[in-house]
């Protein structure tokens, strides 16, 4: 007997079947005498359905009435997965984020959980009650409803895990679990029957979207383990934990990123305050810059080069000019066509080789890396964008990490 | 500078469109330096399309979950206005059942109104803010959703209408106002410019579906002031007030209802007790009966004849079946196909004459008369379900309630 969290993603209660279809799995894990607390999306698109009624009426919806809005979508399927359980005669009871409580700061539309006191779930657990709690949502000190911000419900998934000492936190979602790289560019990427939660952050934010990244820095913090399966077939998927029982491979997989752009702003003063003055208009800006570089400088003159998101490309452009200006640098150069792949190992820690594996493996095919980044678990590269898919392919095989090999 | 409670239905806030204009209304009504506070329904037909979601999972859906369900309708609608109203530099919040707080009993489904605190919306008021509440809903004690039944929104209105004393209470809906009868029966059907709580109450429960029941009972109660008027142009619609400020017109109005069936019950013993198995298996079953006629006994013998909803119909015949032969009755005769034709007014008190000329006036027309009810304000014929319209202009013509009499 243990207590297992699962959580749903909106495919996974799309339409009235599916509910059906979950309801039945829940009864299925309560047969082995399992504690179960369920912790769902909302069905399929609901959350666009309702922002777009938000954006009908105006381009800058009130960030607290957003909230109030969208957290209908959470609260209509767990009702409804309520009513098929307790139909099935399973003893079952939804909870919203005000009443389980989901404590969280004042940050509408993007929230962070604060507390979330035991004490209530484990009332209703121990009265042999499924819970179904609503993901995504939460209630600030006011009363107010808020919300998590995308893809939250597997960080409220998350987080009831930690608060309620969970044996297993399982994300049912619509892949099998996690890949060594996109199976739509290497067509024998393989499953990951472990990985990390260090890997796993890295391959979520490059662009590998099964677990949101906050989730996975909270299943860290905390020691969540995280099963990552399918909830159309009942394989096994991948479990994310800590490190120390992993084998020790070098290269767990492949990521790439294709939404970020490149600016560079060449010949400025290699002095103090500098790379400040670029960086805080851009933050105030609430743009996220990610990689950035600069080299060591010649003559007092350096360059210094980041990436930023696509959508906000223009807007940070705008802000660099500005600055670029103010401190007498040369020119500001900018790339939007470029792609970023990484690879993602644990193992590389101690394995001085894989840079230069990596490229050599991209010169083979005269693929010119424009930056480099590293950490400790990964090596990342940008190239032009029209490389991604074959840079991708060369990398997954140069570790081999294939089905077959 | 006043206080005043505006409640939009359904079909005032049926899209986006219609939800900007309530806050163009909402707005005009705050020029004035009143204070706001907006009751709203659920868009359109939303509750129907959460109850089909539950339906299609089971026959009996579980009535907390239900509640949790339906109760986003509203949800949905008040924030919507909230964000419209911001747009337009309003300073208006949306608040649900719980946060204001509506506290009501635990009877899911059809929950009663037990308390509402006026502090939480007077200091919101004291703000400068718009409230916009949702209607149709509360809490229970132990924090449980509750939903107040359909038309519950009226009830939430008049309720907080009555918690802060306002100095009115505007039902905004598809309708101009009271008519004396059905435009659609009687072409010269009259809007009215006042009505009694009273006549409001039998015109509301024999079919002039304006206002829910509960509403205007609570109206009464707390001698709450409604305005009833058309969101759809601006001309004055029925002021529902206390009696006395009003000229005494004989006959206020004429109403019908086709959904009921009569059930007779012959011969039974008149002796005490006898009802009282008569209809208390038929309460058990929760039919709610209408008119009840029993005559003076013959021979130690009577009969019983009284009016079920037609949904009920076929299961109310069947439970009398039962009592009947246990109590030796000689038969039970029942007709689905009647209908009751009425005529209100607070003037008939004290004029003995109205009847007969109800009476006349059916007579003239050759129409039957099965049986009669009457209460101080109203008398009912119930009538072949046939002659329901005939009936219903000839008393309307009888009494002089047309646009040019």
């Amino acid at each position: 007997m243990a207590l297992i969290i699962q959580k749903y993603g909106g495919t996974s209660v799309a339409d009235i079947e599916k509910i059906k279809g979950v309801a039945l799995r829940v009864k299925n894990t309560r047969k082995n005498s399992n504690d179960v607390v369920v912790v769902l999306s909302a069905m399929g698109s609901e959350t666009d359905r309702l922002l777009d009624m938000a954006k009908a009426i105006t381009d800058q919806p009130d960030q607290r009435e957003q909230d109030v809005l969208v957290s209908t979508g959470e609260q209509v399927s767990v009702s409804l997965l309520a009513i098929a359980l307790k139909s099935l005669g399973i003893d079952a009871t939804s909870f919203l984020g005000h009443q389980i409580k989901i404590q969280t700061d004042d940050f509408y539309g993007k929230a962070r959980i604060l507390k979330i006191d035991p004490e209530n779930m484990e009332r209703e657990l121990n009265q042999g009650k499924v819970l179904i709690i609503a993901g995504f949502q939460g209630v600030d000190h006011g009363g107010n409803i808020t919300t998590l911000g995308r893809g939250g419900s597997d960080t409220s998934a998350v987080a009831i895990a930690a608060a309620l000492n969970a044996d297993l936190c399982e994300i049912y979602t619509d892949v099998e679990g996690v890949f060594t790289t996109d199976p739509n560019i290497c067509s024998d990427a393989k499953k990951l029957e472990k990985i990390s939660y260090e890997e796993m952050l890295e391959m979520a934010s490059l662009g590998a979207r099964v677990l949101q990244t906050r989730s996975v820095q909270f299943a860290k913090k905390y020691q969540v383990p995280i099963h990552v399966r399918s909830t159309f077939q009942d394989s096994q998927g991948t479990l994310v934990t800590k490190e120390e029982n992993m084998e020790s491979v070098i290269v767990s997989g492949v990521a790439y990123n294709k939404d970020e752009a490149k600016i560079t702003v060449t010949k400025i003063p290699d002095k103090p305050g500098i790379a400040s003055r670029l960086f805080t208009p851009i933050s105030e800006a609430n743009i996220v810059v990610d990689m950035i570089i600069q080299n060591v400088s010649t003559d007092g003159l350096t360059d210094l080069t980041f990436t930023v998101p696509k959508a906000d490309f223009n807007k940070a452009l705008e802000l660099v000019r500005i600055t670029a200006a103010e401190i007498n640098a040369r020119e500001v150069l900018a790339d939007p066509n470029i792609a970023k792949v990484s690879i993602i190992g644990t193992g590389m820690r101690s394995h001085s080789s894989v840079a230069s594996s990596m490229f050599t493996a991209l010169a083979n095919e005269g693929i010119n890396i424009m930056m480099i980044s590293t950490s400790e678990i990964k090596i990342s590269c940008v190239i032009k964008e029209k490389y991604t898919e074959l840079a991708v392919r060369v990398l997954h095989d140069a570790f081999g990490l294939g089905e077959k090999t």
